[in-house]
């Protein structure tokens, strides 16, 4: 998540021009290129410290390489914590820690009223926490332990040192996570419930794997956003992608293209532009935040409805591409310092790269566009994508095994009688959120869902701007947490 | 379990004969050269279908080897099925499927009444499962990816499989297992909840890892199995050690010393002779079931009481060592076949490895002596075992892995709130139950405590000869798989 239409998206585009691949699997992070030169700019306002774990590089075999020891970066915040207290835990996803921790201020925010100690652990091969440097080719021989298997059991060997080193050992956990992070946190509840007692999962989308919810599901959900803001909008959206097909049959169309959507250089390919504005509309539809934010870009509150007012105030019978172009200016260019666009970018941005190996290896997530939704139609092609990854790093995907290592299928039934102390936060403006679980499973495996919610805005710092919406769901959140805390200290003096 | 002192205890005695190391993490199976022998005569009475599954050899990392197949074999029965109904699966431990499934007749006993399919799943590197061979070295290279999660991973990935390919993917899982398949059984439970509705452990000590029960339980139990068959038997046995050790002072000893014992090469240490004996104890204490039985080895009912028999059946004044001697053959020689014993039996005989190299890496069992059991008192030298098992295999043991991975530690506070649907079985003449559940944790995470009970006696086949705590320990079993069963059915209809 975090999506990277862009570069991912231009990876594929760039191979095979008359395919047409959707991000699907892909469709995560990889714009960290962008975020982290805004991020760079607000470094997290709490004081953390930054500390360095040694983890052996695979925990599932016993090979004489297994044991190779690499850094894991964590940071830590010890300011409002007193011993046996609880410990918050943020399980890092697909990127630089420092970034997760400043976009996730609601741990922050209530760490002072639990006497939490505050932990943001970074995910193995991601910023800092790479085994083989940064530099080492992406091949699946440098890639192989890059999962989220052995990132859990990081978490779970950190967690337990770094209590043993606290003389703490009895502190209740709680994790966190948002997006893939916050499946993390999920399957951590689910796969190491000794060392955490309950998980705050937002905007995970565990059931996006294995065809559990219908493949054309998150370009349905974006489609909806923008019809809800506007049908007219949906409407010139639906129809720029034919004037932009039909710039290819022209003989000048690529230069005038170049002209009209401003790019640094003359455009090579008509898909470049295509795949520039989807991943407007996808990006801004996922962080469609009832406040102003600068999570994936800098943006207004409600940046869809912003981008239909675009649209929809162009004079009538204004080109449908202009309007299109105009709108996706708003997510890349909302300060207008831009003077030009840079589609095609170039691939070769290794450090990103992690994402797409994920998602060429266990995070198979396959997507289809329905004619319904507001963008060009496309069949998922599951053994284009298999080439695609073989290719790219000569591996083969396992597109069943997400589903066997941590379920998914009929998941209500199997967690009705299993399992506790879950929240699956989501918020429905989130494409994503169709992959989330948004119902109630027990009485501890609850579902918080907000009809205007956005990616795991619940985890952000409160803002004064906050609607009642979002303030209501964050202290259930506090008070479900809260629960979990009370009855275990209440277990732990029963035990004794 | 199953445990070779024999041929592991040799290993070390043959390494540092002034160090004495009690079986401790070794403490398992390798005997099976000897019960290889006699279960090849019982082949399995059920007719068992024997199948090969392909697997990957490493299901926790993506790298080209990772990809190697091996064949895991399989075997099952479908005689009592019907599509829809249950499926019981063993999981397998360290050997030859075969040999569990002819030792775990329970599951074919119930499985009309159920009309379920039965299952025996061989573990990955025993038996015909190989992944390289039976002849490659042993070495971390050879053996590294043989451990309990890719063992489980395995079951997951091949129960899934055959489910879909019997086109009845709705049928509930209940897994079996005894001893470490009874480990493997309760954590599969636990670790893949969307693949089984329930577990039922024997004799499973999934506690006996860092020091959550203490180091002296093991050798302390089977002291008291003979405590409470004779104290006299007892002190005898205890004080024959002495005698033992006096023979290496004297000039003539080992040669004496062979012959009291009908060794059939001279002994070249005391050592060999001392852990004949107790290997002896310890595996009678085991298999110290009701009815005759021919599990480790062919035996009376209750022979730990028969051992102690004989003990007590010594005129007045004759010396302890012969008198233990004599007890220590009932377990090598109940038919009285054998002219003389191998004592110093070869330690290569690398089919047997595999349970080394797992006490070596992560079930790490460590274990002590005390003054108070009937055994010479040794205390745990965790460096000393590290230092073996790099020189055997080159690997550091990493003793906290087990309960990171599988929790233990505090495993009633932990389970209380989580989790359902295991059954924790043990029988207390079985000195393994010392590191079991032995306490109900939750209403569905039960333990079942037979006073009388050897290894995993619940799991073997109803026999005419069956106490009534035995048959009444099964109908328990039965009725708590049946409320599983039901209980699955009904949610399956009302989730449709």
């Amino acid at each position: 998540m975090y999506a990277c239409l862009c570069l991912v998206f231009l990876f594929f585009t760039s191979i095979a021009e008359a395919t047409y691949y959707p991000p699907g699997g892909f469709h995560h992070l990889s714009s960290l290129r962008q975020i982290k030169k805004s991020s760079s700019k607000s470094k997290p306002e709490l004081p953390f410290e930054t500390r360095y774990f040694p983890q052996n590089l695979d925990h599932f075999s016993f090979k004489p390489e297994s044991y190779k020891v690499f850094h894991q970066k964590y940071l830590i915040n010890g300011s409002f914590w007193r011993k046996g207290g609880p410990i918050f835990v943020y399980t890092g996803n697909e990127g630089d820690i420092d970034w997760f921790a400043s976009n996730t201020g609601f741990m922050s925010d209530i760490a002072p009223k639990f006497k939490a100690l505050l932990v943001f652990i970074e995910h193995r091969f991601y910023g800092e926490s790479t085994p083989l440097g940064k530099k080492s080719p992406k091949t699946a021989e440098t890639l192989g332990y890059l999962n989220s298997q052995q990132a859990l059991a990081d978490y779970a060997i950190l967690i337990r040192s770094l209590k043993q080193n606290l003389s703490s050992e009895a502190s209740p956990v709680v994790v966190f996570g948002g997006s893939y992070g916050g499946m993390l946190a999920a399957w951590f509840r689910l796969k190491y419930p000794h060392i955490t007692i309950g998980a705050l999962a937002s905007s995970a989308p565990i059931l996006h794997f294995d065809n559990i919810v219908p493949l054309t599901s998150f370009y349905d959900a974006i489609s909806q956003d923008f019809k809800d803001a506007s049908v007219n909008c949906v409407k010139v959206i639906k129809r720029s992608w034919e004037e932009l097909e039909a710039v290819s049959t022209m003989k000048t169309g690529l230069p005038e293209l170049s002209k009209k959507f401003r790019t640094c250089k003359g455009l090579q390919s008509i898909y470049s532009a295509r795949d520039w504005l989807m991943s407007a509309f996808v990006y801004t539809a996922m962080v469609n935040y009832a406040t102003a934010a600068n999570f994936m870009a800098p943006l207004p509150a409600y940046p869809v409805e912003q981008m239909c007012k675009i649209v929809d105030g162009f004079p009538r019978g204004s080109s449908n591409l202009d309007r299109a172009f105009a709108a996706a200016s708003l997510y890349y260019n909302y300060s207008g310092s831009k003077k030009c666009f840079e589609m095609e970018q170039p691939t070769d941005d290794h450090g990103l790269d992690g994402w797409g190996w994920q998602a060429c290896t266990e995070m198979v997530m396959p997507m289809s566009i329905s004619n319904q939704s507001m963008f060009p139609p496309y069949d998922n092609d599951y053994e284009a994508f298999q080439d695609q990854c073989m290719g790219r790093y000569g591996v083969k995907p396992r597109p069943h095994w997400i589903t066997t290592e941590f379920g998914g299928k009929r998941i209500e039934t199997v967690l009705k009688r299993f399992g506790s102390n879950i929240i699956f936060s989501n918020g429905m403006q989130d494409p994503w959120s169709r992959g989330g679980v948004l119902k109630n499973i027990s009485s501890s495996i609850v579902a918080l869902v907000t009809k205007k919610g956005a990616h795991h805005a619940d985890l952000r710092a409160a803002t004064k701007d906050d609607p009642e919406w979002l303030k209501e769901q964050r202290m259930q959140e506090v008070t479900i947490i809260e629960q979990w805390i009370t009855q275990y200290y209440k277990d732990l003096r029963e035990e004794e």
